[in-house]
Parts: C-alpha cells; sequence; structure tokens
C-alpha cells in the first residue's frame, strides 16, 4: 500500500495536474491521512455525503463527486461547507436550487462543479451548450460558487487494451475540456476539471485542461484493476479459514460474499497454485484445489478481491500488515450508513 | 412481516416439525424475539460464531449450521455453551477434535451435529457409512455430546417448478433421514435432524423424520424467492432518492450496489409500471422508466432486493414501518465481523 501510495504521488508530482483521492474506495481516515501526506492532492473524493463528514476529519478541501439533492443531506453538506471547502457535483436545476437553499439557509458557501456525461452514459448533463447554461445558472443562484467541470470516464476505466483505453479516455476527455473552455470564454470561473479513475490516471491525467484525477482503487488494488497494464499491487486480501475438504480436491473457507463480494467475479486465491474459487456463498468460498495441495483443516486462505470497494464496505476494520506482522487496526470509519448508526444511538440514549 | 411471521409459525403448530429461524437472513435480535414469540421454534440457526453470540441475548438454544474449525472460534463456542444449548456441525475428526478440545478446555459440553451432504457439493459428508462413522467418532470425543444429522439441500431450494423442487427435495432429504436412521440402529442418540430453507419449508418439513427446518428468508423476503410459489410477502425495501434525470426515460438513485446487492440479480422498483433497473454501481441505480413516469429529481424510489441476507448485511439499521409510518428503528446488530468491531474498541480504549 505504502509503495501504491507513493507511485501515484510520484507520477503527479511530475503532473500539472492534481490528484483527489476517492475515499469511497477504502473509507479509512488513517489511509487517506497517507495519502494526503504522500503530497501532489488537492483534496479528497468522496461519494457520498456521510463519506465527506467523515473524510473531514482528515482534510480540508472535498468533492463529492455526485449529486446531492435530498434537503437533509444538502444540510449536512452546507453545515460541512462552515468548517471545511465543500465542492458538489450538480446535473439539473432542481438539484442545483435544493444545494442553494441548503447553503443560503446554513449561511455557508458551497462549491459546484456542473457533472458532465463524458460517455457513461449515467448522471450528467451533455457536454457543450447544456454545460455552459447550467454553468450560468449556478452563477446567478445563492449560497453557491461555481468551481468548474467534473466528468467520470467510468465506462473507459476497466477496457483492457492499453491503447483502446487511451483512444476512448482522449476522446471522453474531449467534451469535457471543450466544456471547461467554453464556460472560460463565457466569463465564468473554472478552476476545477476534475475526472479520471484508477484505469485512466496517466490518461485523463495528461490531456491539458484536465485538472485533477478522482482515482480510489489504485491504493489496495483488486483482481479486475489488477489485470490491467498498471504500476500497482495487490495490497489487501480477505482471510478465511479452511472448515472442511470433503474431496481431495474441492476445501471450503469460511469466506463467502458476505466478506468478499462478487460483483466483477469470483475473487482468486492468493499464493496456491492451481486452486480457484468455484463458487462463493454468503459464508462459504468452494475452492477447487489440485490433489496434491497441502491445503488441511483449518488452514488460512488469502482471497484477493475482485472489486476493491463493495468488498471493504463490508468490514469495519482492516488489519494492518508490516511483512507478516499485524501492526494496526485501522477502521473503516464511513463503512455503510453512518449517519444511520447515529440515528440508532440517538434513540437509544436520547440525552 | 408480522404476517409473514404468523404464517410460518401456523405452518409448523400443525406439523410434528420444529422451525429454527434462520438469524444469518436478518442479524436483527428485535426480529428473532418476534419470530420466537410466534411458537413452534425449537431454537434459532446460526452461520457463523459471531452471530451466535449476539442470538444468544434472545435465545437459549443454538445451532451453528456450519463447521467451525479455528481454536478462538471454538472457544467462543464453548463459552457460549456454558450460558446457552449450544450445538455446531461437524464433517471432519479435525474439526470434531478442534471442537472437543475447547469445550474440555472451557469445561462445556457442546452438542454436534454430523453434516451430511445431500447434494448441495459444499460441506458435509456422504450419506450413511461415512455419517456413521463420524458420528461414532462423536460419541467417543469428550466436551461434545452427539445430537443428530444436518443437511441443507441448497441445490434445491431455489428450484422454481413446485414438483421439480418437491422431486428433488425428497431426494435430498431421503439420505439425510437413511443416516438419522442407521445412528438410531447403531444406538447413538439422534435427536435432531434439521434441514430446510425458505424454498423447502413445506416439502423438507413433511418429510417423515426431518425434526426442524432452518428458513430465514420467508421472514422479509426477495424478488429470488418471490418467484416462487409461497406464501410469504416482500417485507423489506431500500429506499433511495432520484438524484438525476438525464433524459425522460432514464433516472439516476442514490442507492447502489453498496446498499443492494446483485448477486441475485438487478433489483427491482416497487410499484413504478414499466420501470427497472438497469445498472447497479457502488452508489447508483441506473433506472429505465416509461417516457411519462412522473418520478422527479428528489422523489423516493423503493428497491426490492434479489437477496435479503447480504443486502441486509451491508445496513446497520432497519427502519420499521407500520403502513407507512415509521415506528422504531432496529439494530442489524450482528452485520458484518461483530468481534473485530470489539478488537478495535478495545485497542483504542485499552481499560
Amino acid at each position: 500500500m505504502d509503495r501504491n501510495i507513493r507511485r501515484m504521488a510520484a507520477f503527479f508530482a511530475d503532473a500539472t495536474c492534481r490528484l483527489r483521492p476517492h475515499f469511497k474506495a477504502h473509507k479509512t481516515p488513517a489511509i487517506a491521512r497517507r495519502q494526503l501526506v504522500a503530497g501532489s492532492c488537492s483534496g479528497l473524493t468522496c461519494a457520498t455525503v456521510s463519506e465527506a463528514e467523515i473524510a473531514a476529519e482528515v482534510c480540508d478541501d472535498i468533492l463529492i463527486a455526485n449529486e446531492v439533492v435530498d434537503p437533509n443531506k444538502c444540510a449536512r453538506v452546507a453545515a460541512l461547507a462552515r468548517r471545511v471547502r465543500m465542492t458538489v457535483a450538480v446535473d439539473s436545476i432542481e438539484g442545483l436550487e435544493a444545494v442553494g437553499r441548503a447553503a443560503a439557509t446554513a449561511g455557508a458557501t458551497v462549491g459546484v462543479v456542473v457533472d458532465v456525461n463524458v460517455g457513461q452514459m449515467r448522471c450528467g448533463v451533455s457536454p457543450g451548450g447544456d454545460v455552459l447554461r447550467l454553468a450560468r445558472r449556478v452563477a446567478a443562484t445563492g449560497g453557491v460558487e461555481l468551481r468548474g467541470v467534473m466528468g467520470y470516464e467510468g465506462h473507459v476505466v476497466s477496457v483492457p487494451s492499453r491503447a483502446e483505453r487511451e483512444a476512448q479516455g482522449r476522446a471522453a476527455m474531449e467534451g469535457l475540456v471543450d466544456s471547461a473552455r467554453m464556460l472560460r470564454a463565457d466569463g465564468l470561473p473554472c478552476e476545477l476539471v476534475s475526472a479520471g479513475g484508477t484505469g485512466t490516471y496517466d490518461i485523463s491525467g495528461r490531456v491539458p485542461g484536465v485538472t485533477e484525477i478522482q482515482a480510489g482503487s489504485y491504493v489496495l488494488m483488486d483482481t479486475d484493476y489488477g489485470g490491467l497494464d498498471l504500476p500497482f499491487e495487490q495490497a489487501f486480501w480477505v482471510m478465511g479459514t479452511v472448515i472442511s475438504r470433503p474431496t481431495a480436491t474441492r476445501v471450503v473457507a469460511d469466506c463467502g460474499h458476505k466478506s468478499t463480494t462478487k460483483d466483477h467475479g469470483l475473487p482468486r486465491v492468493r499464493g496456491l497454485q492451481g486452486a480457484s474459487v468455484t463458487s462463493l456463498n454468503d459464508e462459504h468460498a468452494t475452492i477447487a484445489v489440485p490433489p496434491a495441495c497441502g491445503l488441511q483443516i483449518g488452514a488460512r486462505v488469502f482471497l484477493i478481491p475482485s472489486h476493491t470497494d463493495p468488498t471493504i464496505n463490508l468490514h469495519d476494520v482492516f488489519y494492518v500488515l508490516d511483512g507478516e506482522t499485524v501492526v494496526d487496526v485501522w477502521r473503516i470509519s464511513a463503512r455503510g450508513y453512518p449517519e444511520h448508526r447515529g440515528a440508532v444511538d440517538s434513540l437509544l440514549d436520547p440525552s
């Protein structure tokens, strides 16, 4: 993990672009602190308001790279904006007005980037005129401050071929950078042009005009990104115990998909030649092993997750290894919905 | 939920077989208490030791329907066995000896059922002679007490056709009931013949010789079991908010697969004619809607999860509805790995 953090920081040390590590990947303040200390960062990226509330413990410049429209959530963003520099994405007038109202009520200023659909076909307005129209509206709205544009090329980050990924990545960034140019030509501020992920950090991160990259998975990695030509190492695993060996070629470990998600495919087994996970149930990993495999009942197995973010979201802590020694335990403070945990605590203890 | 609990209890009120509700489905003591109060129960089923530690708050007869072999976990089972009646599954001599050692050390008696592979091809020994051999070994091991056999027909519970499910379910139970008969013929105790799930409760639950059914999902249901001919109603949903409406036929809500798993397929949208989830990312549900759909930015959507257990495991609380009114908040105490949360607390506060 330390090597991954250093490699990514070194890339951005040489670039005009900054890194805004995505907190959603690990939800762990202890890791975010290390990413920020390594340098080359503009702040942190978050996906949710509750992540931002926890990230604000370690960082004073936070982008929620996502639309926030619920009045209660907007009020929480506005409350945060009184303590740290907060920026949120908008892609609609309704969303913009919800943020503006909450900010005005709190006497805060919330930064806004216009979310541009760069081809992922999820949220975001189309590049060009639509971005300009919404940006003008931002500039005319109280409580908010236009800070630029963002566009996540989520449809590109996992493309296996580098040549193809570069071509698609640059094409995606064109509409985003053009939109930024239109804003500036119109006299509007456009400090942030925020984009990218682990699969495109050195593609989008080299496109002139992109000011920051929102990569997250690079810090711990998974089999999905591990299949690409990236200079990052697998740095976290899920440990299980072999609880059953019904046949010479089948063992079952107690780490199922409540510990390691399978939304990007089945996990792999670390360091066991010829072993592969054949099915993953709630609490069981069934593993095919070669007949001569020495894996006995009670042995530990380490799974390499296929998808960083949702796997970590299943856990409350990291056990931190230096070599083979556990040297610390880090709380994954922002896992799940911390605000709801608080809701119960306040009900149980109304004081 | 109350109706589901009542219907299941009514089925078992008329049966010779008992219900042992599976705590892993919801991990929530407030729900387990209601299942037990409804009657017809022999105790609770758990999948993990940490679930059992929390289930023991509300129940004094717990079956961990899974192998436990790690010495620390066996010690925790033995500690529990000093307070409540504990039973665990074994399918190997190594596993049996690990449980026996821990029980002897703690001065406790841990009950044991032999886990029989009834066709799921996961854990378990083959029906017949192998079961008898391991059962004799249990009877000769200190610290443990032979209580019978279990076999989970996990390969049958979701078979869509009832006729096919009945045929396969009865075939699976044959080997289990035969094994129980062999134990008794050998003079061994066999109080428990534990099997079944939500999809087979009224199939395995009617097979003479089966003494209890481990159903869990029936209490809250999902789209997977909802597709079968079962008398249970969908009783939980994941609420999200529409944060983006980029086109007339596409909306995006802030409930992705960190809130609703997709291991049994994409969730459905409740009460919205013609709407369907087309993709589910970490924090986004992209929903195709008819052009005339009135779903606006800020509107609430309710997703029907495809798989009860892992979806609930993502959340810390249930908001409890009576009609449309929130009347309580229940803690999902056993979600994740409660024992690790404790590990951090003790590090942070060594007192």
